[in-house]
């Protein structure tokens, strides 16, 4: 293969429109007549609904129409488990749950009739905590009971484990619930035509997912849905549930009106899912020499009121649970349970971030107790070519210890750290954190298709279903076609997420666009390809295997002055009355586990990651900051190194705030903090300097070698973090997020124990 | 095949939101910002152009933009032939060739600046007359002379024919010049992306075609011109050139502002191409007992100032204007000849009307002279299965003497003409007129492609870029797809005519698109369906030829319980990792004519026709008024009866105003009626009871069975009218249109040659 385009740098294709403020968004989009939609939510995280009385609110003028429960054709969703209302009818299960969906000529009319529709609840018991929740006489915030999930993984027997080991080492640990905060909010409009087809425009990570999980919710034949992708700002998993689409299709539906919905900040960060928060219980024996022997953990993850993506999140997290680790032995226990606060959904990481700080932290304390350095009990464990995961599944294209030895060097972990704080109450230290995570859908087929047509002069179109969510598909997907047809970037045009005319493809989410859409061009590509070779073959008196395309050229193998452009093939086709049209698709291999012991080779490949980061903690005040992060990723042939890096820059800066700030405050149901002031992400203040290492494992079955692995790069960030406060002033932060005063209180703790702050001893 | 759908009538797809006023054509579309253009045209019929001056518009507040030829990338263009001028250099060539274009705030504006765009003319002689423009000392249009094109047809030897024959009759006709008059005028909006990529919003009969060509004369890959179909007001070949879009391309690209045209109706009349007006020559030999033995035919056509579609619509001519007889003699000559009239072009029939307007008045006075019935003459030489055709095609699928057979008996051919007119001065008569039409493009690949994709609930969506140009072929497309998979019509979803994801089409034109896209559209639901039924198959473990579908079931042959459903099917393929895409095309069967004898088979299939009128004229003011049409046509399977019969009744409606009263009077270059008071189409007062008769003799190669035969419907219609009046009155019209000055003519004529006044005796 002659790569010319794959692995440089060539800049987004959109880039220039999203700069210049010319990219049109869900809220740019205007139709004369346009209704504007507001949904009235739950006041309550618990309560039965009594009455719903909407005569004060349609009688204020503009108001056009309401709908309430009844409204809905099909009143539950969610694209795994079906178990959200549109509208709540009977009950509302958190501070969020929607009641009814107002329409009217303005926003503001909207929002007026909102507050004059009048909901008579009776308020039930609640249960916040998912501990508290699996206790037999919690409330139950579904009939079925509150443990809506329990997964288990086997292997070996982490008793004898535990019993051939030199050290046991304990800890548990509880992290944060988070929003995704992608900057542009839910929003869309919809329209119907003469004959009941709805069109939406509504930023979807799986547009093609939701089309079909929509036309269900509003009792439509697919044929009749149509989403199609404004520009996107932002996803992180924010997109993978239909959210605003049912309401302003079933209002247009209803008005015959174009309707929009956008939502409002606040309303976001209450009613949108969330990472769901997880508590976590790790043991490990250990050998003196550092060899991990067995690992128990128990996950115990709070679904909130409804389950979205708990399951598969839950089910990711046991997988990963154990770290990306040699350990023989080993037993997980995973519970998703329901409780009635916000609803947890998927968001970047999947399930991986909370069960690498517990375990990555987990590591340091086995290193400390060991007296080996963090960094060796990694090494001397970390997974190989061949090993076997904890699900039996042996790897291959493992590039953990590159990953490990080139953030090490670059890091210079083995040096001592650089100038010393200039204020005495300040502090300096290093810490590391490894990661494995896999590519795709757990346990679920999750095929990618395209389609290829190349012009008459030679340039290609190409249509998937997979979108722009802000992270750079569209432009490596273009790389990837133009390698395969050996064209210039602006030769192909890409057209993407429009459910009209895009094939399937289970969209932009489990890091699996490049991998499984790439793969899928290629496919398609390579049986358009087919019909030009056979074609100049022809024409060429040789045999199509004698073939190959170079530099924009099907030529002779070896003879590339005896051969054609593609251009000048797609014409020779066509003279001889044939079009270069092609189709194709393809689905990760992968597996079910067994529900018992959770066996089974559940993704087709994984990334690896090393991080490392220096940070100084003021502990006077228990402020943190990070100095500087090194990020070595194997991620795979790099499609488009640069926007590789832009994917661990903002990795790494969620990972800060995951660290360090963010965190949902909800007290007894209630989001106390739903805006930028009092939820703090990341800024640009924030941010350390940030090393991006790209680590090339490789994979065969990815197109030209790649693998996926955006939703790697926050994953191992809060446990480097975490571990350098530790290695700085030796205390053990068990709860995300370390803000000043979780560092405080754990600094108070460390002294009461008595032990050694040694890193103090540096200032 | 079990045909549920096809064959029957179901509403237009496209009717509610047309009626509803819902449909969004060009000029609906608005972008903020948007600037408009207008075209200044020469003032002369063949000038050299000495100098532009737009110093004085430009200064004019509101002028954005002025572009002249050297803004032009590339500029000739033409679909076929490319000899035409985005805009002219240093010639005109006819009143309407383009020089400037103007973009302004406001259309006023523009059409303001136009007026102050000083063009100094060297003027040249001028040519009018085809016949004239071929005389050695002949103005000459273009360097290479006026003779642009000679076509020829040899089969056997007519001076032997005519030797062997009984009598020879000869006749002269004239055909006009005359307009689509597609309600919508040309009209387009252009916006250019950062990236350099532009969007165009204008109707198109081509879309796929005309981005190659729009592409080319802007200078831009393929991948960075798209072409998108709002709703589109008529086509009728009007829009078989593109037209508009280089204008509004070009501003868009150097103002990075969205651009609107839209043609004033005028311009349509002067600036558009228009159907070739055509001298011809008839001479037959015939035995006394009406076989037809030799007949000798010279068509000169006038090309206008350009070429565009000139060359293939009189190939199409020569090939067709022997009339739908075996005859074993025959020889044609045509001619295409510059002038500097206006250009003509592609319209509905392309040549095809004029030679059958000549070919079948001339029967009837080969009848006359043999006092045979005009009817049993055509019964007697009618083609049949098996026959040769003047290029030495062998036929099949000939439906034509059905055609007469039924046409005769709705029309009551034998038996007397109805009620006697109620004034003195009024007489009746009749006509027949046979047609035989081919089906797709003259000598060229005309390739068509399909996507397709099956939705997990057993929707289906196709993507072609055959597009809906009025004629109704989003409603049979979209029925033969739903035939294919045995769903109901709402289950499918037909795209059409968006270049960035239709797959190539030739475009609607030349009658092809129900046989080319429809077959088209069943070789890419064979690959999908293949995919379901080899899965299927397997899971009922069976072999795949075992299934067959039926009823929206893929099921066992004989046992239909035994079976899923397309939804299920496209579900266990999923849950295989399957997705059910398919993609194919198909290129209608034809090869190159010899150019010195014109053997060969230039079309796969053809349709015939015959039509008879009643006319009643008004012998003292020469009024002619069609009491009524018998239209018989073989149209191979009817994929939707009410809409074959819709375009036989828009054939009619057309064929009526080419034989009484459409015509562009052209002076000296100059469009005399170019306005919808003096340029008479058929209105609805105009328009006679047409009785639709549609024979189905199958088409072998087509989908279902169709053939293709929209344009076929006015071919015979004006012959039969002007047979009738014939008949009525004795007068021969020989010049179209028969309006009331050429009836007298005739009727003066007529009665100088003391001939036997026979129709008037039945007053």
């Amino acid at each position: 293969m002659n790569q010319s385009i794959v692995g440089k740098y060539v800049p987004r294709v959109d880039a220039l429109d999203k700069v210049l403020g010319r990219a049109k968004y869900a809220d740019d989009i205007w139709f004369e007549g346009m209704l504007y939609a507001k949904v009235l939510r739950s006041k309550h995280p618990h309560a039965r609904i009594l009455k719903v009385d909407t005569s004060k609110a349609v009688q204020l003028e503009g108001v056009v129409a309401i709908l309430t429960a009844r409204d809905v054709p099909v009143n539950t969703f969610g694209i795994q488990t079906k178990d959200q209302v549109v509208l709540a009818e009977d009950r509302v299960r958190y501070m969020g749950d929607p009641v009814a969906v107002v329409a009217a000529e303005t926003e503001e009319i909207a929002d007026e009739a909102t507050e004059l529709i009048d909901v008579q609840y009776e308020i039930l018991p609640s249960v916040f905590d998912q501990r508290e929740a699996l206790k037999q006489d919690a409330p139950k915030v579904h009939a079925r009971g509150n443990l809506a999930a329990h997964r288990k993984i086997r292997k070996g027997n982490v008793e004898d484990g535990f019993a051939e080991s030199d050290e046991i080492v304990e800890d548990t640990f509880s992290t944060q619930k988070s929003e995704h905060c992608h900057i542009e909010p839910h929003a869309g409009v919809a329209v119907v035509d003469s004959l009941g087809k709805v069109t939406v425009w509504a930023g979807s990570s799986l547009p093609n997912v939701a089309q079909a999980e929509l036309a269900r919710v509003l009792g439509l034949p697919m044929s009749k849905v149509r989403i199609v992708q404004p520009e996107i700002g932002g996803n992180f998993g924010g997109r993978n549930e239909i959210s605003i689409e049912p309401y302003i299709c079933l209002i247009a539906m209803k008005t015959k009106r174009p309707v929009k919905l956008v939502r409002t900040r606040e309303e976001e960060f209450i009613a949108s899912t969330i990472r769901h928060s997880y508590f976590l219980r790790y043991k490990t024996g250990v050998k003196k020499d550092g060899t991990l022997i067995a690992r128990e953990i128990e996950i115990i993850s709070d679904a909130g009121a409804y389950s979205s993506y708990g399951e598969s999140s839950l089910t990711k997290s046991c997988i990963l649970a154990a770290g990306p680790y040699r350990i023989p032995n080993v037993k997980v226990d995973g519970y998703l349970v329901f409780t009635n606060n916000p609803v947890g959904g998927a968001m970047r990481g999947f399930g991986a971030p909370q069960v690498h700080v517990a375990e990555e932290t987990h590591m340091d304390n086995i290193a400390s107790r060991l007296s080996i350095d963090p960094l060796e009990l990694r090494v001397k464990n970390a997974l190989k070519n061949g090993d076997t995961t904890v699900t039996g599944q042996v790897l291959h294209s493992v590039g953990l210890t590159e990953t490990i030895e080139r953030a090490s060097e670059a890091f210079g972990w083995h040096k001592h750290l650089g100038e010393k704080a200039v204020r005495e109450s300040k502090v300096r230290g290093k810490g590391v954190s490894c990661a494995i995570y896999p590519i795709g859908l757990t346990e679920k087929p999750n095929p990618s298709g395209a389609f290829v047509k190349c012009n008459m002069d030679g340039t290609i179109n190409v249509i998937v279903g997979a979108v722009e969510v802000g992270q750079g598909s569209k432009t490596a997907l273009s790389q990837i076609a133009a390698e395969e047809f050996g064209v210039e970037l602006d030769k192909v045009n890409l057209t993407t997420g429009d459910t009209d005319v895009s094939p399937y493809d289970f969209g932009c989410v489990a890091s699996r666009t490049t991998y499984t859409t790439g793969k899928a061009i290629q496919i398609a590509a390579n049986s358009a390809r087919s019909i030009l070779f056979n074609t100049v073959a022809q024409e060429l008196a040789v045999s199509p295997d004698a073939l190959e395309m170079k530099n924009g050229k099907i030529c002779v193998k070896g003879s590339p002055s005896k051969g054609v452009s593609i251009a000048e093939a797609v014409q020779l086709c066509y003279r001889r009355g044939m079009l270069v049209l092609g189709s194709g698709y393809f689905n990760p291999p992968n597996n079910l586990l067994d529900p018992e012991t959770g066996r089974g080779s559940p993704y087709p490949s994984y990334v690896y990651a090393t991080q490392m980061a220096e940070v100084e903690v003021d502990v006077e005040c228990g402020l943190v900051k990070v100095l500087r992060i090194v990020a070595a990723h194997d991620t795979g042939r790099a499609i488009n190194p640069v926007l590789v890096k832009g994917q661990i820059f903002g990795g790494a800066a969620l990972g800060v705030g995951e660290a360090l700030t963010e965190s949902l405050v909800i007290e007894e149901g209630r989001t106390c903090n739903p805006n930028f002031f009092d939820y703090l992400i990341t800024s640009i203040e924030d941010m350390p300097d940030v090393e991006a290492i790209i680590v090339e494992e490789l994979e065969p079955t990815g197109p030209l070698g790649a693998k996926g692995f955006a939703e790697a790069t926050n994953v191992p960030t809060a446990a480097a973090i975490i571990n350098a406060i530790c290695d700085a002033t030796g205390a053990k932060i068990r709860t995300l997020p370390a803000n000043p005063a979780r560092v405080l209180q754990a600094l108070k703790e460390r002294k009461a124990l008595h032990e050694n702050w040694h890193s103090l001893d540096r200032v």
